[in-house]
């Protein structure tokens, strides 16, 4: 059983199910075990997607969180307390759970993820990539330079190691570190997450486990031509739709325009 | 059972096997029967292909055609006689056969086909779509202007009354028009069914059964936004890859570039 982690609310069940039906016929042969951390989510809708993934031969573990346990934690303007539900999955996951992969829901799965299972990370908090854009890099070292801060990594996709992350991160600095620069924050999760434990992040090739679906000119160039399509669709893992513009949104248009739309039409016309 | 013709040659097998993946994916419940019409594949060739067809369920029936046949026939300097299989399919099939799909194996196959197969052309010789963009209309008009043309259909997607066709059609008349147009003929086979049969044939809808893939942004234009991606994937039944770039090619780049490879991946990853 391959243990996966998803974090959201209402809004993004369409595409968390998009993402969920890839990474099943992707994985043919692997039982998962999908946990959906919520505070609000109404119980049809969960028992929708039970049967979903029941069908599917995987596993739903629902994982409520009440969000009174947040009650002294800082908050931000534009973001809800579940902005910690992915930096403290750790204490409300099951206590034997020692590995889990955190996905966001806007990715497509196009290939097996059994390789990233089988990356060692017992002194690492995560594995995750970072996208080597000069401009992102730039900027996030700019903003958050007051930490040493090598890469910025990408929160969208991170394989979890639990029992490290039990033993060693603090909620107490993660609220103080908000507390302290509420100012600078722009994605707060991942930037507690790069700027606290950059240092303990496994580097994963982004072109294999963050692609991200804006900047195939930039991948294809800056790899001289090796990562263009035909690599794409045989190598990577995860196709991760970052930005504003998202693939199930009606104005969308991008390389993987008609693969979403494909993968989309699979899941909702899924029979269960 | 359902019948498909195809007539090609070696280079075109790796497309017909992405034709034909996309073909049966998206027709679970279907048995086809699928005839190669060909001169020179060589058996090896043959023998997997047959293999790749028997592990979907469906049978290959190869139909060997001996170029002798067409000794007296005319040649074109840049057309095999080849040309000739497509228009004279009815001469080499089976006789009970009454009714065959034909398809261009730069085609992909994203819906089921069976309305198609519910159409009535009890009273025409094909049933096709012609490509409404002005340009291919106006140029096909002055070409081929001795004959009654309303529209100018694409041969790549051919519903065919095989029994309409033995009562009606001549092989005389065929070769005749080829020897008389020889300097105006662009795409011989094509030109031909225009220009002989436009009266006899049925016309669908170009954005379900024979999408031009180059002309994303025309089709939704035109169509007051509503051939969308969306649409595409959820009606279109065949995507057609019309024109000199192809999508298994090395420099592509297009809307369903991403779809194509995916698909792609699939016929090439078959086990059987």
């Amino acid at each position: 059983m391959k243990n996966i982690l998803v974090t959201l609310d209402s809004n993004y069940l369409k595409p968390l199910k998009v993402m969920l039906k890839s990474l099943f016929i992707n994985n043919r042969n692997e039982e998962f075990g999908i946990y959906l951390m919520h505070s609000a989510i109404k119980e049809e809708y969960l028992e929708d997607l039970n049967r979903f993934i029941e069908a599917e031969g995987s596993k739903l573990r629902i994982v409520h969180v009440d969000n009174s346990y947040f009650e002294n934690a800082p908050t931000l303007l534009h973001y809800t307390k579940a902005m910690y539900y992915r930096l403290l999955a750790f204490k409300f996951l099951p206590e034997d759970l020692e590995r889990i992969l955190y996905l966001d829901p806007d990715i497509l799965v196009i290939n097996p993820v059994d390789k990233l299972y089988d990356i060692d990370i017992d002194n690492y908090l995560y594995a995750a990539a970072y996208h080597n854009m000069i401009s992102i890099k730039g900027i996030n070292r700019i903003r958050l330079n007051a930490y040493d801060i090598k890469e910025y990594y990408n929160s969208g996709v991170l394989f979890m190691n639990l029992k490290l992350q039990r033993e060693t991160i603090s909620e107490k600095e993660i609220f103080g570190f908000v507390e302290n620069n509420r100012s600078k924050l722009i994605m707060p999760d991942q930037d507690i997450i790069n700027s606290l434990y950059s240092q303990k992040i496994k580097s994963l090739d982004e072109k294999i486990y963050n692609y991200d679906a804006r900047y195939y000119n930039y991948y294809k160039i800056t790899s001289n031509g090796k990562c263009d399509m035909d690599y794409i669709i045989n190598n990577t893992v995860f196709i991760h739709f970052c930005g504003k513009k998202k693939p199930w949104k009606k104005y969308y248009s991008g390389k993987f325009h008609s693969l979403y739309k494909h993968y989309e039409k699979l899941a909702l016309n899924s029979v269960y």
